[in-house]
């Protein structure tokens, strides 16, 4: 096992390299005017890596592990992510991998072009190529029986269509109707509040502050500006966040609070694993649910802002001073449906990507034509949402994800907010006394059972196999339903 | 050729990655309590480079491009610099070099330990092993005869011992003579002005006004602060600098302005050259000449003040509203003997250089024995400062170099003025107005003229192949004599 462990941490060190020259380019490079340079070094070292992954040397390592009987639970899971990242390499043609990258670059522009024109015809022809081109790349792999699943599995190993459907397909009627219920409410949230004027250097200066509370650790990372938010690992002690600051307030704060959830899911992975294959999330379902977890579960709660508010007061008395913080409480917990995904609340979040889960199923499968999608789309909406996009530009051209060559990405989003609520429930079994704690500004008991029972164990093991472990139980959208019912009712006072 | 130029290309892009490693670490780790993650990644791109180097390709492509007749300026000095990179790895032990590296890691922190405590003899074994290593390496790279000239032939190319004595030696009677007389003026300037507290983030938002007026390009470039400053590449469009806001002032300003020389240089570099083995200046001295041109000639001179000195009263006007520029100008180009190198003025700095020259002549000679450096080093301090270090911090133990195995770097910095000196009296025989341009804050036309002569050509010329085409004749330290008598006479009332 020990060659497998030392030719596989040198893959992880060039990944690491690798996120630390996208970093660079994200939150240093703004002003530049080429980055020409900066593309160049990145494909090399992505060239690296795929050559130490096909190469002979390699395939030997592993067919050796192989041989080896009796390995522990971090042995297992090494040789299962080592075979993973090497089947990924080796069983796509050089040239299909070239055709994605290029393909996705044009239709990258493309997209960004016919959004901002409202102009799907002229995305149709590179959606279509990616489409088949995903679809082909499914079919090298073969990871399952059915192309879409294949397509899942690269970002929630493991997880199925038909097990995802088996989830999203009896709470979509569960959510609708809970939507309507809240709408139906004479009590609504009143968001006027945070449309005001905030100081964003005084945002970028507050967020600092929770992050620190959050026992984010600045001595192993950091929080920088970028276009859009990220966390990414430099290093298993350099775990590095951005945020930005924009409208509506408190976004950036959210949004720090989000990324913090993420990385804080990083730095708890056990030092055994530091540099190994297995340093890292177990899955993007998994990595969801911890920054949903601090977002939403922490940072949307009535403790949370019992803390806080004072300390929101001082930073913006002109908005904040004579405005309730049960107010705010509430206007930050508005409930509506909207048509982007990204801008949309905890609760209509969900039927976002059931939309596209079902879309992309349709896609993959050749049930529904790329040229068919604008109308699709819109009745899918209005279905789920109640609500018609008037332009593309605010429906089906909203997402950055297919124009890169993301299908199957989507459902893990939803995924997360299934397994944090789930999670939270084993939480507060265990520690029912956890929301007392955000009053006084205390928020490490939460971190500790976090770090005990998931964050250390990185990529050991499977998502399916975690929830389980961790909650006795396989995920059950139950625990998310009781969670927004226990939230929002009160909210609405219903 | 072409294979020559890709296969050193994908080296020289290794570089810009290795150089962005250590840029972060500089500049975003501060606060990192654990940098091993980084050492390691460092460790692992350097393996990289070294294994390309001296790879059977990598000579065979050499020997193949030896075999080709006719090359141009281009080939010719790309074919060399290849070989010299491929002859440095091939010819050290790989040993000698895992031991170099090793015991300059326990030397670096010994030798801090040892200045902090003012403990020289502490430091003497590691100092000792260096010096062997040293020659060690040099016997083993035979690129002179003597092994104090292969050592300088690492960060001047071509560059001998007895080449530098030649013009090292004639020169410190002179330079002793003209401190004297200047010390013997009545009229010495008072820099007490400059001893005042002075807003370090003023000065950093004023170095920034100041980087702009001097053409530094902020699209292909960032400044920083760190704890050292420095100018590095992390691609050929990509050229950062960092500054610090210590004392005394405006010692911020003119490391910023130093740097930017540097990255000048670097900046201007022709296109076709881009991301070739030839895209660095062609050696230390010719570096140092740029950044010297633009700190000590250009950033302390009347006309360079004539131009900032309003502006530096409406950043500081508590300390500089009731103080005139003329005594300004004076008090930053005051003249006195010091102990430390790094805080010298532009006169008295050459005898710093040439008494480490002497020294290291001596240690690598084994005329020299390590146990006798401070006495030695502060009888010729005084032969050649006319003071005596009160202790060792102060003196032999001051400079990180030795520790760090740079035997034969120290020159350099001497040559830099030299060569310095000579240049920018060819620019002025060429346009003899420019000193009227900075009064006006025009300073692209003496940018222009070291763009066309110097840097456009990177390493295609060698650092006296450079100066005879410049200036029509070898380096010759009258014009550096001629520089300083014409600045400092009239600043001393001479």
């Amino acid at each position: 096992m020990r060659e497998l462990k030392e030719y596989f941490t040198e893959n992880t060190r060039l990944n690491y390299i690798l996120a630390l020259l996208e970093w660079d380019q994200q939150v240093n490079m703004m002003n530049y005017k080429n980055v020409i340079g900066r593309s160049e070094q990145m494909a090399l070292i992505t060239k690296l890596i795929h050559k130490r992954l096909v190469s002979n040397e390699a395939g030997e390592i592993i067919k050796r592990a192989e041989k080896l009987g009796d390995l522990n639970d971090i042995d297992t899971a090494m040789l299962r992510e080592a075979k993973r990242a090497y089947d990924q390499e080796i069983k796509l043609p050089e040239e299909l991998v070239i055709e994605i990258q290029k393909t996705s670059a044009i239709a990258q522009q493309t997209w960004q072009k016919a959004r901002q024109k409202n102009d799907f015809k002229s995305f149709i022809p590179l959606l279509e190529k990616t489409i088949e081109l995903q679809r082909d790349k499914a079919r090298k792999l073969e990871t399952h029986s059915d192309l879409y699943s294949t397509l899942i599995d690269l970002y929630e190993p493991g997880a199925t269509y038909d097990w995802i459907a088996n989830i999203f397909n009896p709470i979509k009627p569960r959510l609708t109707d809970f939507v309507k219920k809240l709408e139906s409410s004479a009590e609504k949230p009143d968001d006027s509040i945070l449309n005001k004027e905030y100081d964003p250097d005084k945002q970028f200066k507050l967020s600092y502050e929770i992050l620190e509370k959050l026992n984010y650790d600045f001595k192993q990372g950091r929080q920088d500006r970028s276009t859009h938010p990220f966390t990414t690992s430099l290093g298993s002690l350099d775990v590095r966040i951005t945020t930005r600051t924009t409208e509506p307030f408190p976004s950036c704060i959210t949004g720090t609070i989000h990324e913090c959830g993420h990385a804080l899911y990083e730095m708890g992975i056990m030092k055994e694993l530091h540099d190994t294959i297995l340093c890292t999330g177990t899955s993007m379902g998994i990595h969801e649910s911890q920054s949903r977890l601090w977002e939403n579960v922490v940072g949307r709660s009535k403790e949370f802002w019992t803390y806080w508010y004072p300390t929101f007061q001082k930073y913006f008395p002109e908005n904040l001073n004579n405005y309730p913080m049960e107010e705010f409480h509430r206007a930050i917990n508005y409930v509506h449906p909207s048509f982007i995904r990204v801008e949309a609340d905890e609760v209509t979040y969900g039927l976002h990507i059931i939309l596209r889960f079902e879309i992309e199923k349709g896609l993959i499968d050749e049930k529904i034509q790329v040229k068919e999608l604008p109308e699709l789309w819109n009745s899918k909406f209005e279905e789920l949402l109640g609500i018609v996009p008037p332009n593309d530009t605010l429906g089906v051209l909203q997402d950055v994800h297919w124009g890169n060559g993301y299908i199957g990405y989507f459902p893990t989003y939803f995924l997360g907010n299934l397994y944090c609520a789930q999670f939270y429930n084993s939480a507060l079994k265990e520690n029912p006394k956890l929301p007392e704690d955000y009053k006084s500004g205390e928020f490490s008991n939460l971190l500790k059972y976090l770090r005990n029972n998931i964050h250390q164990y990185g990529s050991i093991y499977r998502a399916n196999d975690l929830i389980k472990r961790v909650t006795g139980e396989d995920l059950n959208p139950d625990y998310f339903m009781k969670y927004i019912e226990t939230k929002f009712y009160p909210i609405y006072g219903l």
